[in-house]
This record gives C-alpha cells, structure tokens and sequence, in this order.
C-alpha cells in the first residue's frame, strides 16, 4: 500500500508536502520520497529507505526547493525492500521532465511491460509505474494530459496518480476509483491527498474527492476536471475502511472511525455472546470493539497494552528456546482479564498466529472464556489492486473453515462478520465496494495465471 | 525518571537485560546502558543516546559477554542531554569494578557532593548518582554491602537503585518507597526491575516488591533481605499510578490500569456533567476515561487519533504563520465531535497548553460543548523524588485557579480530581503515598532555598 | 572519470571486484557500485555514494552474490553529485536483466536521446550510459553481443564498457582506444580493469590490453574477440599518462611511473635552471620531479608535505578573514625551503590557484628563488572524451600566457613542457595519443555548438 | 600516542583548536575532543570515536562555544577502544571544573591509582590521566597552579599536559621532556602544540618550546612561566625524529625532515651497498630514503606506491586462502624494481612482517637484489613513555640477530643504523634523547615487574 500528497503553486510547498506524508505515513513505512519544481527548472527529488521524520532532515527540505510538489510514502514488503522502487518516480522524457506518484497496482502490467520491453523498451525498476511513464513517453498526444489519458486507457487495475511537470500538477483515480483521492484547498492552493487526514493537519479545507474516472488538471489558470473513460459502477476498497486508513479521515462518504463502529455493532448483533467485557486488539480494533462494546452493552476495557517503541531496528535476540513475538508489542493486563469471559476484537485474521499468541496469554494470564471476533469476513481471496495481503496459500481461511481456524487459535469461539453484515454496516453496501478479498469477486476480469505472474512479477503499492 | 532492570547469574543476562529496558522504554527515551559482567573479569558496558531498540544492534549485544546484567533506561530533560549522564555508572575502586543504576532523587546530593569536593572528591557527570558512588569508596566499611549501607545512611530523598559487582548484584529502595522495585524470579535466577511489565515480558515470575528501606543481596549462594534503615510510613509515588507507569504493570499492590480507571470513576461521582461522550487524550487519558465513562454511563468513544509516527528527528518546518503543535501528534475526528457534548479526559494538567489547543480543535471541529475533566488534582508543586515536573513558575495550577484555567484552555468547564478524591481511589490512600505534587506536603523535610538549588543543580532521573 | 573492473565466473567474484574497485579508487570517489549475477536469478546491486570502503560492509558484500560480477566507481563533479548517476547501471529489457559499467564520454549523446526521447524514451539519469542501454534495448539484433555492437555503431566518443548479463561478460573499447582497459586472468577466470594496479592486487595475470574497437566476449565456453569498427588510429589519452593513472600500473605499452619520469627528464632538458633542489607537489608531481632531478642533476627534496586526512566531511570554519585553502593539504618544510632556490614541479595547471599558494607559502618560508615547471604543455582545451576538466573560461592557459600565468603565481620563473618535449617523452607520441587538452586537436570532428551543449548537458565521467 | 593543542583568550577559540587537532591528526586517529570555556559559565565539550574532521561538524562547533580551549587526539591501541578514554576529560572538583589533555604516560600511575583508590577515590577511565587529575582535586594548594605542581611532585614518567579552566591555559612538560610541547602566538593570544605543524596551518608564530620541567601560565593578565622540579637531564624521545612526528615540525631543536635525512645519510655511510636505486617505504621512509640517496649516490625511486584510500571501515574480505594484507595499502612498480638491485628504507623494524611481504613482492615483480636498510637501531625495548610499542615478546629484535630477521625477511642484506651512527645524525646526539627503545637505558628507573603491570593495566598515550 502507498501514501499520495500533491500541492500547486503554494510558497512552502515542500514543507507542506513533507506534512502531508507524515500524516499518510500509516500507509506505507519502507520509503518515502518528494519531488518538487519551481516551475522553471529541474525537478528536483529525493527518495529514501525510512521513516518521513528521519528521511527529510532540514538540509534535504532546503534542497527541495519550489513551489510545487508531490510525495510518496511506500509500504514495507518484504522481497522487494530496494531504493529503486521507492517514489515518485521522476524521469526525462521528449516533453521535460516528469514526476509520478501512485498508489494501486495495474493487473495488466506485466502484459504491457513485456510489450513495450519487445518494442525496446528498459525498466530500472519492480513497479508497474514505470509502465504508465513509458505510455505517456511513447503516446502520440501532445499536452501531458493528452498523453497521460492516452496511457491511461491502456491500463487495467487500480489507481490513485499525481503527475506533476514543471507547469502543471495533474490528479486521477481509475475508473472503480478502488483507492481513495481528495481534493482540498489550502489558502489559494490545491493539495491532493489519499486521506483528508492530512487536510486537517495542515489546515486546508476538504473539497471534494477525486471521483472514480476523473483527471483533475491544475495549472496557474486553475482547475479543469475531466472524465475521458467509460463509466463503471464504484468499487471502492473495503479494506481501507477495515483495516487500512486512519480513523480520522473522511473516505468514499463516510469517516473510517464512524464505518469501523458501525462494522463492531454489526458484529455484535450478528455474533453476541454472554460476557464480561470487550478489549481489542490495538490499535486496529479499538473502533470496532467500541461498537460492539456500546451494541452489545458489554464494558469495553483496554485489556491489552501496546509497546509503541518497537522500532524498525529491533533485534530479537536469539534466546534458546523462547520466541517473544507478539509480546514485544502487546502485553495483557492481568488484573483485568483473571477470571473473566471476555470478547476479543480484531479488524481481520491472515495468518491467525498473532490471534493465537495472544489468546494463549490471556489463558495464561487467568481468562476464563476468550471470544474472538472479527470486524470482517474471512480474508480467503488475495488482493490485486494494492493492498498487500500474503499469497491465497498464506491466507488461513482461504483452505480452513471458521471452526478449524477456531481450534487453532485456541479460543471458545471464533466469529467472523458475514458478508452481508459488512455491507450493512457500510452506505450502499450492495454495490460501492471491492469485497474481492472477501468473495473472490474480482470486478475486473483477467486469467487466473495472469494474476498468478502479477502477483511475483510486480511489487504492489 | 528512569527504569532499571537487573539480573543475576542466567546464560543470556544481556539479552534479557535488552528485553527488560524494552518493556521499560516509556520510563526514560534519551539513552540507555547496560553493564554486564561474567563474574571473573572487567566489567562490560555500552551507554548511548537514543531508544534501546536503536542502540543495541547485534554487535552492541554480542560485545556485552557476561551472566549478570543491570541495565537502565533515562528520560529526556531539556538542558542536560548528555552522554555523560547516561546509566548504568560504571567505575573501579579499591575493591574492583562497580556498577550502578538509579531511579529516584537524592535532595541533599549537593550537600554531599560540596563536603565531597572539598575532601578532595571529582565529578565526572551531573548526575547524583555518582555521589552514592563516591560514598562507597570513602566507605571504611569492607564488603560491598556493608559500604552500600553506610553511603545510602547518609543521603536523603528516593532511590530505586542496582549495584552489580563481579560476584553480587544488590536491589535496594529508599525507606519512604517512593520509586517502584519488584523482584522477580526466570527459571532459577533473579530478576529485578522498576515495573513487572518487563517480567511479562521475558515470562518471569513475579514474587514481590523490593520493600520500602531493603536492601536485597543476590549471590551465587542464593539471595538475603537486610533492612538496616529507621522504619518510616511508605510514601510511594501516586504519579506513577496517575501517569507514569505502564497499565499492565502491578504497582504497590495494585494494577496500574485499575487505580486509573478507579481514579476515573471517583471522578466522574465528583464532577459528572451532562455529554453525550467521553473522549481520552490518548494515550495517557485512555484508562481513566473508561473508568469516567462507565460510572457516568455516558459513551466512551476514541475521538482523537494518535500518530504514533513522530520520531525523535522530527523537525517542525518553519512555516509562516502557524505552528502546527500538538496537531502532528493528535487529531480529532470531525464526524464524531460535531455537535456533540464532549467530556475530555485528561490524567493531569501542566502548563495546559496542549489541552487548550486541543479544545480549539474540538470547537473548530463543531463540538457543542467542551468539559474538560482531569483525573488528578491540581499539580502546583515540583517533585523533587524524581518526576521531571517543571518548576513551580510553569506549574500553570500554581499561581491559577481552575476557573482561570477553564478560561485560558477555553473549555465550557473544567474540574479535577479532589485530593480526597484521589484518596479515596487507591488503597489505603490516606497515609501510603506521596503526593506532595498536588499538596506541597514533602516528606522529607529541607530547607526550601535547598530545593531550590537542587532543582536548579542535579538533573533527575 | 571512472573506473571500471569485471570478473566472471569465479567463487567470490564480489570481493574481488570489491577488492578491484579499490585499487581503482583514485579514479573515482563520488560513488560506487558492484552488480552481480549466479547466472539464474535476478541480477543484484548496490550503488551508494562515497567510498569502496565505507560503501561495502559484509552485510552489503553478503547480499552480492554470484560468480560474475562488474563494478565502476564515478568522480566527483561539482553539480551532479547524484545517487542516480552512479552505476553499474541495471535494467530490466526484452532478453532480461543487463548491468552496464561505462567509462569514457560520448560526444553525440545529446543528439541520440533527443531522437530516442522523441521516439518515446524515457531517462532516469543524467549519464550517457542510459543511451547506451537503450540502443541495445531497441536493437533488433538477437544477442547481446549483436545488440551491443550495432548500438555502438551509433554512438561516438569514448567508452571502456563493461556488459554484464546472467550468461556473458562483455569488455569493449572504443575505435580510438581512448580510456584504458586491460584483460587479466585469475586462477581459470578472466577478469577486466581500467588499470593493471588491480590485478596487482588480486594477483591476476595481466594477459593484454583489450584492443581499440575490440569487442570481448566471455561466457561459460571461453573467449572470443571480435572487431566489428572500422579501424582508425590510436588515440590514447595522454593526460592519463600525465596525471590520472595509477603510477604503478601499466597503461598504453608503458608503465605510468617511467612514462612521468620521461616526462621530468624531457622537462628538465628543455627547461633547465641553476638550483639547490627540486620539489614535487605531491602526490601527483612526486615521479616527474624525480625524473627532472636525475636529469637536472639537482637534489630531489620533499619540500612540501601532505596531510592525507582532510577526509570528505571537512568543514573549513569560517575564520574572519583568512581562507586556510591548500595549506589544510599542504605545508612546507622551513628547514629546507630557507634560503634556497627552488624547482617545484607539478603535471598540470588549472586554474593556478593552488600553484600560487604554494609559491606564497615558499617564499614566507624564505625561499629565495621559485621556479615552477609543468610536466606537461598548457592545459588549453576541455576534454570531451571522459576527464573532468573544467569549461575553456576556467583553464587559465586558454587566455593567458605562460608569461602572465608567472605574473599571476609570484613565481620568478615558469615554463611547460612543449608538446614536442611530450611526444618526446612517449613512445610513438608522434601519432599514438589524444592530446586535445593541449592541442585542441580532438580526434573525432563535431560541431563546436554541440560541444558547448555536450558540455552542459551530459555528466562526464 | 597523542596530540595536544590548547589557545586562550582568542574570539574563534574552538575554531583554531578544531584546525590545530586536523594538522596534529597524524599523532592520533582513533577519538578526538575539544573542551572550551568562554571564561564563566560551564565548561562545554565534545569527545568522540574517529577522526577530527568526521566529528566536528558544523553543529558541534557551534556547540563549543569559548574563548579558550584545549583539544585532544588519541592513538588507535587495539584492547581499549573506549570512548571513556578519549580526552580531554573534563570534571567538576571543589574549585570549579577544569579539563586535561595529556600526551605521555606516567610510570608510577598504578601505584598512586591502588592508593587513591585505598582512599576512596573511584577511576572512570583506565587512563593516568584520571590520576593527575585526582591529586589536583585532592591537593591541599588554593590555586589550580600549586595544586598541579603538588600532583605532578607526585608522579613518574612521561608528559606534556595542558590544563584549562575557566580563568586560565596551563602548559607544563616533565622534566626529561620526553614530548614535545611548543609555544606560539597567534595574534595577540598564546596558541600551545604538540608539534609546529599545527602553527603554520593556523599561521601562528612560532615562539619556542616549552622547556623540560616548566609551567606555562597563561591568564588574562598574561603568561608566566615556571620551574619547580629538581633539574634532570633532557631526554627527548628520539622515535619522534625517526617516526612519529610530522617531518614538517621543528622539534628539540631541529626539523624532522632533516633529522630523518641525516639518519639516512648516517645509514648511507655505515651500511652502504652497491645497488641501482633507493626505494622507500611511503610514507614514513620517505625522508631517510632520500638522504641515503644522496650520501650514496644511488637514484632515489618511488618504487611502493601507496593507496591513501583504505580507510577505517576497509573489511577485508574472507577470500579463501589468500590473506592480501600490505597489498591493500602498497603495490611495486614491475618496472622500476625488474632485474635492479635495490636498497629498500624504512624507518623501523617492529614483527617484520610488512617488511617481509614487501620484499616477497619485490622479489616476484622481479628485484635481483634486495637490500633492506633501516634508519633505526634495532627496536628491542617496549616504551614506557607514550609511545604504542608492543610488548617486547612481539618485538622481533629482541630475541632475534639481524641475520636471523634478515633470513625471516628474505633480503640479500639487512642492516639497521648503529646506535653510534643514530646518536650522530643528531644534535648533541650523546645525551639529549631518550634512546631506551634501542638501548633499554630508561631514564628513570622503576622494578620491572612493575613495569610490566604497567603494560597491562594502563592504555598509553
């Protein structure tokens, strides 16, 4: 997953771009990186492995002089941790210089990229952004807008874009619009932002969003909107309301703190069950066990402690037998789960081994009943338009039932939200989202083995 | 304020040592050190700025030979940052290597230290914890043991100290009790440290507290309790309940997340008010907002979100006008104030200015109505036992009156916990602790110009 | 100027080409880089600015693995200093993964890639080896060796370059044989260098240069040559001989040190004056100094000593007035300098600045005479074949004479070897050598305003 | 070993020091620190590992503000690697605090440590230099002058020391002064030096030594100078000359260079050899070389050719069976030394191990004759006056003839410079220098088992 900022002709906008990042840092921790342009001159970048804090130093932002500016944050995973594919991506081509920024994945891409790679063309990098700056070189079209349009009608996928030139700052969304993109408006100036969360931190108002489909063109003569693909029904990712984005942040109609409520209220109307209280798994399922906290009428404790100084450099040492795992990070109170029922939150289950430490400390810590429910369905279907979940294979319901998984994580029961209970507990839940990690219903078509090569060929954003 | 950790004649003392600073990292984030020895040779130790996950890289680590350890965690405090301060001490004197480790305050440690330098005695950091070395050395006594005693007879104020030599590892509080200490037992060794967190962590037995006045000497011949000081009332640290310990740690008795969701309670039965929520100032307001919420039975929802992303190299860009402030670290979200009459949940007010920044936000937000609520009365007087509270003049309840406080941070109204309040959340309240924060009832007297240059003098841990 | 090596299919082909880049150190110090292959996976790399050294520590070494493996280290240029000009430069392209180390300039790079721009391409650096790469990617040959040679036939200037992919080595040089490289052998494998002071080190077997327009190609089947350009004459750079080439390595038929000594020698007969000694500036005058001395029949003195720890992060303090400038590098020896006259020798002159300071420093010091004298004619022209020499209105001996250079430096008398002496000095110098930095008699023709552009535009290396 | 710098009472105080470390670096590599006061408040300062130019960077010169200081460089010695022993140390006593720099190392500094420590004092540091400072604090004197000169009545062996506190500079040398130690003015302010070198970069005047056994006062109101230690005899340490200072320095008396050329000229005329040149070791043998040169009347040739880059970080890979040890740093020119006999010069033999290679190098690239010579007498004695010797069972001289290191080494010839022919290369050779390296005669006496405590317990400097 990945974090997109854009601001246009704005006197600070570097810095402006720098605190934009920080606020989206939740999406994406392995690199982050700024390109900016005074209109006149080079563009200018920097990219980096790290955190936003430790990577833009004041000696780095002096250097990133202009007016305007985008940046990127890139999540972690774990092949693929290379400088090469951080962003944006900023490149020469017949028309100047050109700086990208993207937050999706393009399932076409392999396809397209052996292509251009017949036609002669060389990629430096693993990211399939470097597809959609090759169509815009080798389009025919004129403005960069033209053939930003152009390439894009190659593409199939997801995609939030920031294109930025020397004169302009272009915003887009594919047509499902499965990542989220707004529009704000600092003093005189347009920000682009993947969640309004960043809007508040740097006091710029909330516009609009980008609408699935829609190119934003921002010039000095202002805004122009367009919306040059065939229209399709919404399929905005279900997930960013679940697990991914801050709760703070306003997306596809609703606030995230306010869906995830709803998802935990859902939960407990669907799956109550007799107990002493509700805690969460923190941070992620703090909203939902709310909701089903509030719901159910059962108290809502703060039964599991989180260490929030892991770091990225934290060395577990190799101590004989004993792995630390989970409790590096989360710890239990004893006192108050010691022979207590208690109903465990979680946004979602990959793999169910953190699910299944933590089930055995409150055991060991007293618990006399664990209940574990989830704010979602069961994860069984690898996403294609990036969200970084694991292969279908590392996906524990994807070959376990309810029950199975149950038994393993060692609780008395294991409830999952159903389907239908999601797409209550969100607006129009019929028809607005992507639920293809859940159902398999992939809204765009293309052959299984074709997913297959993407999902080793290309690093997901 | 400070942690320590120490432990006595296991294989992997310093890898433990390393996980125990870890759980204990919110007790101190400036720097970290651990000594360690292997009972026949030099004593090894690594001292550095920054967090323990950061410092102890697998060189620093496997560098650290030895089966007992001691190790400390120290708090950043404005004027003094410097490697020389860091912990654990480590020095030669006429009976070998030393190394020592200190939570607490020593209030005449200026007296000492002048008597000292007049004797002809050098001091190589500014710390007064090298005045309880000194003391050792000059002692006639002859074990390590016996010096330790006559050293702590002659210094006043709070100590939760280790001593590691090359065949012993000592524990020891100061007769009021005023820093925690437990003693814990991995597999057959000793363990001990500020805070039992760190032994649910490295899945240690917890067995008891280090009492008030105990020395505890931990040997190959396995462990002895003297208590050689004047028994006086333990006066323990109410802050630590209020603010400063972990939740899940087991603390003079009692779990630190109940007291502060007893501490809540108490004071919603003191100040209940007409909301339609309660919110926390997360992270440190979250227990006692549930307490609040549950015994006013008015909804606790999590309305301001946490960026947990900040960093230490964060630098604020110096951008016009505005300051962005507590904004980089905290945001509320729109959809869940708006409108709404809001109880925020503080645990303490110090110079209010966060508080009143995040009451703006609110109101700009659209909350109708703001009460603020803080579950501890009024901190008007410095601690001089160790708590980094700023001097009196920046106390901003010393010299105001709630009222004018509620005016200032521009809250609808605004109460605290009263000191029988407090009391009557804790056990045995009325006699077992200190809390010369809210009543300026030190107990150990000194002359007031002798705090005075004791604040000014001595960095605390 | 850089410096590039190749080894392939031996065991630890990284460390020797680690070990390779470091002997080639002095030919580049911005940035390295090392790309590696085991012949069936995705080719690896690092490229970092700064040091062999400091860039590659066993965890990074650990990374690199395969059994071939090219390396290049790049100079430092004032406006380019930029992680995305270091190299081995790798890409992804229709037959797979291709790692390319360049040393040399192509003087029609500019024209190419605005035709290659124009047909679509795109550019991630300000290196004239992109355009290389996409020659190849665009070829319509099948090999790689094809593909390489028919990109070649489009590009001039100058290019000792290294192909790498998972199943050749490909060593080549330009028709004029411009920059130098050499063919060795380790054990069973070949290796390739800039410079033979590398297969010194990893006690390779010089086998021969690789010829002017030679193409080598090695794979797992042995050594083939080809020789696919039109033959011209040699056109070796002189100016390596003069001053950038290792002293210890043999290069062009000679070895650099006696080459320098002729150089002194030549010197010394053309432009012999009455003195009590003669001093180098080192290092880089040391071995012509020695050759004049012998000649001259004056005492060799080191005069002037180097301090070898400026090191790269040296921050001159701003000092009021004074700009301590050379003498951080240099000072002289009073002792010696006292009341005698002096011949101080040098290969080339620049700017004059650095001479003139010496010339200063002698005579504060009490010298009574200084003659400077030059191991080469006046530096006139910038070179466009790969040194960093700075633009024509930067080499003082472009517009002024050798007379008025003298009034500029303070020194009593000043002369340059002429360019017969230097052809003199070399074997075949007559016809075998570029010598268009003197002459400005550049080998290959090309419109002067596309020099000027060349000069802005592309990076040398 | 170590280097030593100290200014009063100039505006950019630390500026100075921070360029006078640079020009000293030679004399220590691995800490370096600065301490300044500007005369009433705090003494601030910077200590670290690595050199002088990677620590102080901008932002830590800045911190160091002061009108006065003293600076300090420190050898690399294998076991005590610590940055608790980098200097100067700075501590607060009964009158203030003040900060040491010491070159030196003082014989009987066990001795006083057991019985300070008898009385209670406590060692921080396994430096003597700690001692000095411990019988400063102790003495019964007023002032900070009589107080040093009752320490230093107390103490055996080796220094140069300067003191600073926040009134006043103290230079002061023992009375053999065994280091050097200048005096010099740098405009209207006193500037003190280990060496002259560090004069002529910051363009100070070079006034004269500070004499054997004096004190220099340096206040506001001026400078005194002192005497009051029983006169000895001078016994400068001769291995300044031959190896350890910068052949630039003026020291006891004359220019190292010239020194060195005289011993080599010395060397020339007892050991002469036909050959067909002189090569030297860079870049210590350098100077030697060129006096044998001269006296001989064979070519001076710089046949090793050094690599300046190796760095402190260099790893050397772990290439199977090969161990490339000198060859990192040193490589023969084939050309020069093929089929030519060669006098080989070196300032010293320590394990003739490098010596050794060399010649097997040599030899390889084809020498007919090797004939190593060495500007020293055999080094059969380990230092107890600052210099970094090794223990005499690593010395190779002193358990083996000079035929038998000849054999080891693999030279046609080996012979070393007679302690007569060293005693008359020099000024008042006879009696002035310490020569007990060579000869064992240590100028103050003390029980050798206590000197071998000496070895262990103490890191020299």
């Amino acid at each position: 997953m990945c974090g997109i900022f854009g601001i246009f002709n704005y006197k600070d906008a570097t810095n402006i771009a720098y605190l934009g990042l920080h606020a989206l840092q939740h999406r994406g921790q392995e690199s982050a990186g700024i390109a900016s342009t005074d209109g006149d001159s080079v563009m200018r970048f920097h990219r980096q492995m790290g955190l936003v804090s430790d990577i833009f130093n004041e000696e780095v932002l002096k250097h990133l002089k202009g007016n305007s500016a985008i940046g990127h944050v890139r999540y972690s995973t774990a092949g693929s941790s290379n400088i090469n594919n951080a962003q944006p991506l900023v490149v020469e081509y017949s028309k100047g210089h050109i700086a990208v920024a993207h937050n999706g994945n393009l399932t076409n891409a392999k396809i397209i990229k052996d292509e251009l790679e017949k036609y002669g063309s060389i990629f430096q990098s693993s990211t399939d952004t470097e597809v959609i700056i090759h169509l815009v070189a080798l389009s025919h079209e004129n403005s960069t807008l033209d053939r930003l349009i152009s390439a894009l009608r190659r593409v199939e996928g997801s995609y939030s874009l920031l294109v930025l030139t020397d004169r302009e700052l272009i915003a887009m969304r594919d047509p499902y619009g499965f990542r989220p993109l707004v529009l704000g408006m600092l003093k005189d100036s347009y920000v682009v932002s993947s969640e309004t969360c960043a809007f508040d931190l740097i006091e710029a108002e909330y516009l609009r969003e980008v609408e699935p489909g829609e190119i934003i063109h921002i010039t000095q003569d202002g805004i122009k909107s367009y919306a040059p693909f065939k229209k399709v029904n919404r399929k905005h990712c279900i997930f960013e309301y679940i697990y991914f984005a801050r709760p703070d942040s306003f997306m596809f109609g609703e606030t995230v703190y306010t869906v995830r409520k709803a998802l935990g209220r859902q939960l407990a109307q669907d799956t109550f069950v007799e107990a002493d209280m509700v805690i969460p798994i923190p941070d992620s399922g703090i909203s939902a066990a709310i909701g089903y906290s509030q719901e159910a009428n059962i108290p809502f404790e703060l039964g599991l402690i989180r260490n929030h100084y892991v770091g990225r450099t934290f060395i577990e040492p190799k101590e004989s037998i004993r792995h630390f795992g989970v409790k590096l990070k989360l710890n239990a109170v004893h006192d108050v789960v010691k022979g207590k029922r208690i109903v465990v939150i979680d946004d979602s289950i990959v793999r169910a081994t953190t699910g299944r430490k933590i089930i055995k400390m409150l055991r060991q810590y007293g618990a006399k009943e664990v209940h574990f429910r989830v704010s979602s369905p069961p994860t069984q279907y690898p996403c294609f338009y990036g969200i970084d979940t694991p292969s279908r294979g590392e996906l524990i319901a994807s070959s376990h039932t309810s029950e199975e998984i149950n038994q393993y994580m060692g609780s008395d029961t294991l409830q999952y939200l159903s389907i239908e209970g999601m797409k209550k507990a969100v607006k129009n839940g019929d028809y607005t989202y992507c639920d293809a990690c859940f159902t398999g219903a992939y809204p765009s078509k293309f052959p299984w083995n074709m997913q297959l090569e993407q999902m080793e060929l290309f690093v997901k954003r």
